[in-house]
């Protein structure tokens, strides 16, 4: 079992990597709460949920909602839906409730969590590789109409626990999508750590040990940048390296195309050879490119319009002043956040298309 | 000038109290903000909107929004079209928001702002004497149908800046509103703050200089108890004298039939003589009632069903595992947190709703 702790501004949460976690749940719950609810999606519930009801059920109260799995449900018709259920339960404000899925669980979840009675306890149990980033750090939001994540908190969990035997049943397009965070960690890192994570193939021959190893390695990182950043105001943004042309690329294509990780890795990509012009360095572009290529991450791209690229990346939350910042790398492991320049960004991300559509 | 500090887990705050502040408002506001978004309502708007647009735009890009007055506007309906609002605005998390106007702007604008791009600044503006409670302590929330104020959070606003000059055109009956928890500050504190109280008169006599002097005692009572305790895990829980049945007179009779200060002083003065029952002690209520009556709180109820109030009394947020909680009085500035044994709460219910028919 590994352990490690997170400091926030309100408390310490532990976060819990093992396999068979669900059923040793009861040890890392360590108040007697009135009543327990359980929120998780379509396609987590028949493989999971009675593991975990099962194990709770004799020592609380415990109910729970099943969402329809997918993007469409981090909506405010669902956050709602879910607010009328815990009231319509009893759950109080003493009350528990448990995140279990992938990071549109934690994300919705988190955000009813958040505000349902001005904020309860929940503890995150992430079943993706993905959500090994979005569970730790606290936030949790739903979509607007006119974005993602628009509507949320700074809200963290009182534990994160995490049965890596979840993850024997996610699809490799999900191992895939969650393998650029932890290339995103590895390259914010120093470089030991991208050496690491460029050696491993995403296939059958990914053993648990590797997947355990790049999780944890992974989770540190990112906990060291959110315990000296809670809520975003400086080095945290570096966690956003790939993100702006990734979420750009995200919505543009309509969410589902493509998973948020391949877009995201499309989206390094392209920050890593703007950081090369930018700073006259040299990254492992190619190293990244070919690891990519040999995992199959999606390298081609339809003809997107550029315009509507810049104009969505200007409206990514974080952009000040209509100004697109982006995360470029000095170095592996020497993320700087960078104002771009309208006109030499749009240049460089027209050449970068090209190359996407061509090669 | 009137000015103390408050302190919470991730900020201090000032509360600043004067005639014509805000035709001052710049010199509260010390950060650069690209964009700042004032939130009123029907009522206040023509009043005051133009005085705080004009002492700001010179300065900052201002936008608003005016929302219909009313509690209806608590809604999660009006709270998403805000979203939308701020978004098409073009807020970004560098943004400010202002409440502009009683307990109902400042919940609705502060829960925006607190989960508007996971938080942005805001400033509360207070327009009435209720607000003086609200206003203070970062306890922000819209209404769920099945009850008031259940999806919220703890959010504490940048700065608090209350222009006494706006409390002239409220009336009478929301001087009656607000006072009712100037009183309820002063029976939780000690003895001399209610004695102060217990010989003003609401009306054309209330002089500018005692309405501040009783405002600044009642912010200082509130802000000593949220600061030792800012998210209701105790202490805080004082504050709700006389609200477990005053809520739910509220709702029971519909929101806007009585205000909530005149539900809020039913539910002291009820609360008072259980304490006098409970402890075996002698409280003012008499004084209370004469206070009440002088002042024309109502005092007459139409017959109400004891099972409703008392099931309304359990799903209020302050009640756990389904036993009511009542905040008594051992004395005069000695508030207790009480688990009420259902049967006889329910009987000295039904004796005092009796007396509030009859008398």
């Amino acid at each position: 079992m590994e352990q490690l702790s997170i400091k926030t501004s309100t408390h310490d949460y532990p976060v819990v990597i093992d396999q068979g976690l669900r059923f040793k749940l009861k040890s890392f719950i360590n108040k007697d709460y009135p009543s327990v609810y359980i929120m998780t999606d379509s396609n987590v519930a028949p493989l999971y949920l009675d593991d975990v009801y099962n194990t709770l059920k004799d020592q609380f109260h415990v109910t729970y909602s099943i969402i329809p799995a997918g993007e469409e449900s981090k909506s405010s018709r669902v956050y709602f839906d879910l607010m009328t259920q815990l009231i319509e339960a009893g759950v109080d404000r003493d009350g528990l409730i448990i995140a279990l899925g992938g990071g549109m669980i934690g994300d919705l979840a988190g955000f009813v969590a958040a505000t349902y009675l001005r904020g309860v306890d929940f503890i995150q149990m992430p079943t993706t590789i993905l959500a090994h980033d979005s569970s730790v750090g606290g936030k949790v939001a739903i979509n607007h109409p006119l974005g993602k994540n628009l509507i949320g908190a700074f809200y963290p969990p009182v534990a994160v626990i995490y049965d890596v035997e979840t993850l024997q049943t996610i699809p490799f397009r999900e191992i895939r999508s969650g393998y650029a965070e932890i290339a995103k960690h590895s390259m914010i890192h120093t470089p030991p750590f991208w050496d690491q994570i460029k050696s491993v193939t995403l296939d059958e021959s990914l053993s648990e040990t590797t997947l355990i190893r790049d999780l944890i390695h992974g989770i540190n990182v990112k906990a060291n940048i959110v315990e000296m950043d809670e809520r975003e105001a400086n080095i945290r943004q570096f966690l956003n390296f790939g993100h702006t042309l990734g979420h750009a690329i995200e919505s543009e294509l309509g969410y589902g195309k493509m998973t948020h990780g391949e877009a995201v890795a499309i989206g390094m990509l392209f920050a890593m050879e703007l950081s090369e012009q930018h700073f006259s360095v040299s990254l492992p572009v190619d190293a990244f490119y070919d690891w990519m290529k040999r995992n199959n991450y999606p390298l081609n791209l339809p003809r997107l319009s550029v315009n509507r690229l810049m104009e969505r990346m200007k409206r990514d939350k974080k952009t000040k002043n209509a100004t697109i910042k982006m995360v470029l790398l000095k170095a592996l492991g020497e993320p700087i956040l960078v104002d771009m320049e309208d006109v030499s960004l749009r240049q460089q991300l027209e050449s970068f298309l090209e190359k996407m559509v061509i090669r």
